[in-house]
């Protein structure tokens, strides 16, 4: 017998999330807990942003009630989420207690491993996060976002995984959201980690399927010493999903690598969601193939889809091909940032405004924000030039400190503002639910005893009837919208874009 | 740089053959041949048992025809053909000189590779075509059916691979039709053909993709050193079909492997056929993901889609279990043959008998055929008492030589049946098209001068009008009826059995 790889279970948020849009109703997923609970998995992921927002937006469902159900019924398992270091499931910085609530209220609920990351890789946003984690016992896991560009190198990626480690992480996650991993590079940063750290670091890999090259990459990831791979059951698996558990279980036959998974388990969780995969049809994704020109664009699916919808609400469809030359330098001139939510749609939508407009001759608030260090600093130095003409599009200064730094103490006016809503019940968990989702949550509060709605039993509807990208791109999970400060000379616009 | 991997591309062929039952008409192939042949693969798989019976049981198009269009339009590629062995394209064996003009008309019209197996891997029925192959100065390619089974071993396959190296092979292909490869024994298959019959032997692997694995398999088998493999383009590709060829590309960069394939060119040809794949939608496999379940029960999906048939004609569709576990037991009787056409329908159909009617009191023709040696030799002991059930069934002694030693000159009739039908042209390749199709052939070669009729534009057809599984399994390609005489006591049926 050689060595055993633990595996995660993504199906209960980052497989449905991934290809049925987030829409999975908890009652869909409760009935074979019991199965996910007995099969083996080091850990089962379960929870994260975008669970949560649909949870609250499409499905009237409290996402707390959803993880103390999954504890209930999960009691042997790990149960394991997404969180975004500083901006915990929202959108923006919070202040550092509200980090530290957020936080000890999850692992108070039930959350045992908690998959922390920014979008920048920016380590000074995940501290707090990880630190408060910590405190409460549970698993601290720091995350490396995976991306390509012509600066990002494998010492890069290693170099970030020690800082995590002297934070104290329990465990690295490396985090290949686009797909974007090859085998080769899977291997060197793997093995690369536990050079540098030492091989007692344990080594999560996350990929995603859209590029067909992925179970090779865990593969070679394996190989080279990862500790836990993330997959998700067969019957919600592959496109920009994930790879299908079963196929690393049988993968492993006689490389001298095994898992602790049981094949009968895995084939009940499979039936079952096999059976539930169609009530969310009209949700799906429609990649259900594989999509490799990413690897020379290094601009994802989601973002595609999003600068497309932008393109042709300004009737200038036929620019794609010059956004898609326009956002390499854009992203090289804000430092190379990971593409990944909120940065990619930032990047993609100033590289729209670009093609439209001039370069730079308007600037989104946000964009702004990136170039002078508002949501922290990116591996690449920004191009200075750019940068003082963000200043003066957002009349600000840069900074070099963390981002929430410049927070006050908020803990005190969320409560207070949540408490006015109809439906707050009083727990620091509504708190935060507002506190992550401000616009959205007033309306679930308040239709929260109407009990959760399963849009799953709607399949029947058009898939026309739901919003989803028309070119055989990948969809950006559930986002809430982003407004944009757009300023034109002397005038200031709002403009609202709500991603695909 | 390091060693350039070959690619065979499948779409052609086994790419539709697998996801689109075969039914592309050539009209929707030939736009794109100038793209394929000048992306740099290694051969073009184009023509095959089911590729011929489809053109003219299905699209009133002339297989030999098509293979010259090919040929016409692809002056710089190798064109490549799968090849039965002393099956030619057809059911039964075919005598020697009939094995060599068919081998020599289709060198004439334009076939480079010939992929020569045989089902049970008895390398007796390969030996004639692969001599005539290498008359004809084309190449000869040996291959070696991969299955698993109790008995199969590594040595098994390698042993294998030596014998047709020794007949003359110009490469040896390992075949493994159901997706049943995993890394760990590609590696140790390859290796060992490569030590055994030297560094400089070709190694060919072709796998599909039905079990999510393989793609991990190809990596392992160019690491022990195979020469090429085979894909095919990622919009024909996955489910019961193959790996993609982009996906094969990216996978090896910076592993000190690559392709010399073209990229610009695989994306215009992947865009063709995601043009053009919705037009045979009423064709598609009802398998989209990933099914492992076969890695246990080792039965190929379309045996089990067969098998439920005849359950479900027979009212017994409550039995699928119990035959689930009788195919192993009548494979061991038979030797443990390889489970691909025919043997998997022959120990299939027995497997439904015995459960129905009681172990071998009802034997077909062809089952008791298999046990007696009129197939050819298996690699395991046959069941003496059951091959002496046999000879009482079916009035027959076993025989050890090779089947078609058994068979007299049979072209000129086949010449004379041929030109008595209504529109045969006087060309051996009418003869040919006659011998492998008897029942099709007449009707064929009366309409052909209506000219092609691609089926593809009747996409709107319900899929129901279509046969197809029903039970999420993949579909075997278009094959023959199979026609099975059982004797019952004293009296015989003929039952027809239709490959679903």
């Amino acid at each position: 017998m050689g060595r055993t790889v633990d595996v995660t279970e993504l199906v209960l948020r980052d497989g449905h999330q991934s290809l049925l849009a987030t829409r999975m109703a908890l009652e869909d997923m409760a009935p074979i807990c019991e199965e996910i609970d007995a099969a083996g998995y080091w850990s089962v992921e379960c929870w994260g942003g975008a669970t949560f927002d649909s949870c609250i937006r499409y499905l009237n469902e409290d996402p707390w009630e959803r993880l103390r159900t999954f504890r209930r019924l999960m009691p042997n398992s790990r149960l394991q989420m997404l969180l975004r270091g500083q901006n915990l499931l929202g959108y923006r910085h919070y202040e550092d207690t509200v980090v530290d609530r957020f936080v000890e209220k999850s692992a108070e609920n039930g959350m045992d491993v908690f998959r922390v990351f920014d979008a920048l890789n920016d380590v000074r946003n995940i501290k707090r996060a990880l630190e408060a984690v910590k405190r409460t016992g549970k698993h601290a896991q720091g995350t490396v976002c995976y991306t390509v560009s012509p600066l990002h190198s494998v010492s890069d990626f290693v170099d970030m995984a020690q800082r995590l480690v002297e934070m104290g992480a329990d465990s690295i996650c490396i985090k290949d959201m686009a797909a974007l991993l090859k085998p080769q590079p899977a291997y060197d940063i793997v093995k690369g980690i536990k050079e540098r750290c030492g091989a007692e670091t344990r080594v999560h890999v996350h990929v995603h399927s859209t590029t067909g090259v992925t179970l090779v990459s865990l593969m070679k990831a394996i190989e080279a010493g990862a500790d836990v791979v993330d997959t998700s059951i067969s019957s919600l698996s592959l496109g920009p999903g994930h790879n299908p558990t079963e196929s690393l279980v049988e993968m492993l036959e006689g490389t001298g690598f095994q898992t602790s998974l049981d094949k009968s388990r895995l084939l009940k969780i499979k039936e079952h969601f096999a059976q539930v995969r169609p009530k969310y049809s009209a949700f799906e994704s429609n990649i259900v193939g594989v999509e490799t020109e990413i690897f020379d664009s290094q601009i994802p699916g989601g973002m595609i889809s999003n600068m497309e919808s932008q393109l042709k609400a300004q009737d200038a469809g036929d620019k794609l091909k010059d956004v898609y030359a326009e956002v390499p330098r854009v992203r090289r001139d804000a430092g190379y940032p990971p593409l990944v939510t909120p940065s990619s749609q930032i990047v993609g939508t100033q590289a729209v405004f670009n093609v439209l407009m001039g370069e730079y001759k308007v600037m989104t608030g946000e964009f702004a924000d990136l170039m002078l260090g508002y949501y922290g600093e990116t591996l690449g130095e920004r191009n200075p030039d750019v940068i003082a003409q963000a200043i003066e599009h957002a009349k600000k200064n840069p900074i070099t400190c963390r981002p929430a730094d410049l927070l006050t103490s908020e803990w005190d006016e969320l409560r207070d503002r949540a408490a006015a809503l109809a439906g707050f019940d009083g727990t620091d968990e509504d708190v935060l639910t507002y506190a992550m989702f401000p616009q959205v949550a007033p309306t679930f509060l308040k239709s929260r005893p109407e009990g959760p709605k399963n849009v799953g039993t709607s399949a029947g509807k058009p898939a026309s009837a739901v919003p989803h990208s028309k070119n055989g791109v990948v969809k950006e999970p559930v986002q809430s919208p982003v407004v944009y400060d757009i300023t034109v000379g002397e005038k200031t616009h709002h403009v609202t874009v709500t991603p695909a």
